[in-house]
């Protein structure tokens, strides 16, 4: 199965389900939810999704590829749950090139209410939706046909994902507009809102419903752990340093947020006093323009820190790669993670 | 099983469960949202883990609690995450005579954080502990020891009481702020998100882990719904008139935030042009004080709404002790869900 097979199968069960949930109601609103949330899974990466079939052929988990799909497909609605949430604490704007959830609710009910009242029925509707895509996401995992044994096996993983991936968050959250030169601990939040949550946890979920050995699942870790740090430091670089019309996201909101992020800290850990200054007076300005986000781009680029991330996402490449040289993987699987591997760390979006 | 034992040992299982997630990771933060979670979780009415394992007993479960009990404990966690993401959307400041999440949370924090930037990562953070709360729900519920085919009775109601709350919670949303006279439109929103979610489903979940027959689960549909409404216009009248005291939340909040309520529609179905005006300039004004909420509880008063909303849960719970009279229940289940619909209904918090 080739990766555009998977995401197109992915992508029909996603519709189907979402189109019976609309079909399903006599609530009008359900139905309009519902096609919210279709408006907001188009145009994923769904890296977690290829992740978690590729881990179920990396198990050697045969042909029928049926039930894996529809838990590749829960694992990308958990995912809309995730960013849905994730723009609400951040007050962004825009997401995949389109208003984020809570900018498109609070512009879709303005009658009879202020801005100020549009904006918290936005916000407020927001965690909705991203409440109702993990709940579904739960559904879709229910009802994809795992025997009892699979299932008994994947909702360990499955719970530890999304455990891991709340204390990513928090962490993150704790960290925003708290600028920082504690590298490590930028690192510690990667590793659990990314490198788990978006490549280990998937993969690992996959060969679990192949029945996969424990030497599959150490190996799963191996390549991922430092894939994912890699995956998560291109990110950063983008969201500093990416063109708007590849990312389709802004990139002034990292820096007016002031996101503490490696790149941010390494920045720190070797900027002079004037260096330093620059950087905390404009970061976390809510007001940053281009015109302030290029003299933080000099900063980064003068400190060495843009070049310094760069060296860490080929170092964590290599490490990654060179797990698959020799790994209990099938041949196919191993082929796969390889091509997965660079297209995570070199992109422009 | 008396009551107060089924809540206690509710107790023991979300204590037990919350203090191992606590210890279970490195990550200090998880075990600072447990103890969160914790502190949320005490005070607590119970209400669905009592219909839980009534609707067990209904269906005459037999003396092995220890599963239903788990289950039971699963709802009241997931409770827990509806409660606090109400909270958030409503911005309310109080719960049960303590600060809400979000504002604990925004308190907790202050260092380097002005006030605006405090408050930002409160919500956003208790945005995350209800998603936890939402997860380990699920968890408690996969390490209940429930049969293939206990989950498999389960699994679906659950699924329709998530969908159902959320739908509920939405359409208040759509409604908050916006005073209406439509009284159906506000019993729609009762029927979601209390008559199904906080009756109906606690007592169908435990019918099925105990087999229940399709009898027995439409005789739970049959004295839950009016009970559901009753319960709900009980609350709503607590808002308004409940002494602070007892209730552990601000009688004010309902009418700042100007919720559209069963007792709000019948006051401006029933009001002259002098009331009607009163009721909307007074109403939804954030800075409303005691003096302007007195006027408003005139108004209620006057207009013949306070009385009617009376009437009507008497009118309700006669509904639903009829139902009783002739059920398919056990006796001790049936003499259970009696004192249950007058706690419901008859109380001051």
């Amino acid at each position: 199965m080739e990766p555009a097979d998977i995401l197109l199968s992915v992508d029909d069960v996603l519709e189907e389900f979402l189109t019976a949930k609309a079909a399903a109601s006599d609530e009008p609103y359900l139905s309009y939810l519902a096609g919210l949330l279709r408006e907001f899974l188009s145009g994923g990466k769904r890296i977690r999704p290829l992740l978690c079939v590729t881990g179920w052929r990396a198990a050697d988990g045969g042909t029928d590829t049926e039930s894996v799909i529809r838990v590749a497909a829960c694992l990308e609605l958990f995912h809309a749950f995730a960013l849905i949430h994730d723009d609400v604490m951040d007050s962004s704007n825009t997401r995949r090139g389109r208003p984020t959830a809570h900018r498109a609710l609070a512009d879709s009910r303005p009658a009879g209410r202020d801005p100020e009242q549009a904006d918290r029925f936005g916000m407020g509707a927001a965690v909705l939706l991203g409440d109702l895509a993990l709940v579904w996401s739960d559904e879709l995992l229910h009802t994809a046909g795992l025997s009892a044994g699979q299932l008994s096996a994947v909702l360990p993983l499955l719970a530890e994902m999304r455990t891991e991936v709340m204390i990513g968050q928090y962490l993150d959250l704790c960290a925003t507009g708290m600028l920082s030169d504690d590298v490590d601990a930028t690192l510690n939040v990667i590793r659990y809102k990314t490198a788990k949550y978006t490549i280990e946890r998937p993969l690992h979920i996959g060969a679990a419903i192949a029945g996969a050995s424990a030497e599959v699942m150490a190996a799963c870790t191996a390549y991922a752990l430092p894939l994912g740090e890699a995956f998560q430091l291109r990110d950063d670089l983008l969201g500093v340093y990416g063109d708007p019309r590849d990312t389709g996201k802004s990139r002034l909101d990292d820096l007016r947020e002031g996101k503490n992020t490696t790149l941010t800290a390494l920045a720190l850990s070797r900027a002079d006093a004037e260096q330093t200054a620059r950087l905390r007076e404009l970061m976390g300005d809510p007001q940053l323009g281009e015109e302030g986000a290029a003299v933080v781009r000099a900063v980064l680029d003068a400190t060495g820190a843009h070049a310094a991330v760069e060296a860490m996402i080929d170092d964590r490449l290599g490490q990654a790669l060179k797990t698959l040289e020799d790994s209990p993987f099938t041949p196919d699987a191993t082929a796969a993670l390889r091509r997965v591997a660079r297209m995570a760390t070199v992109r422009n979006s």
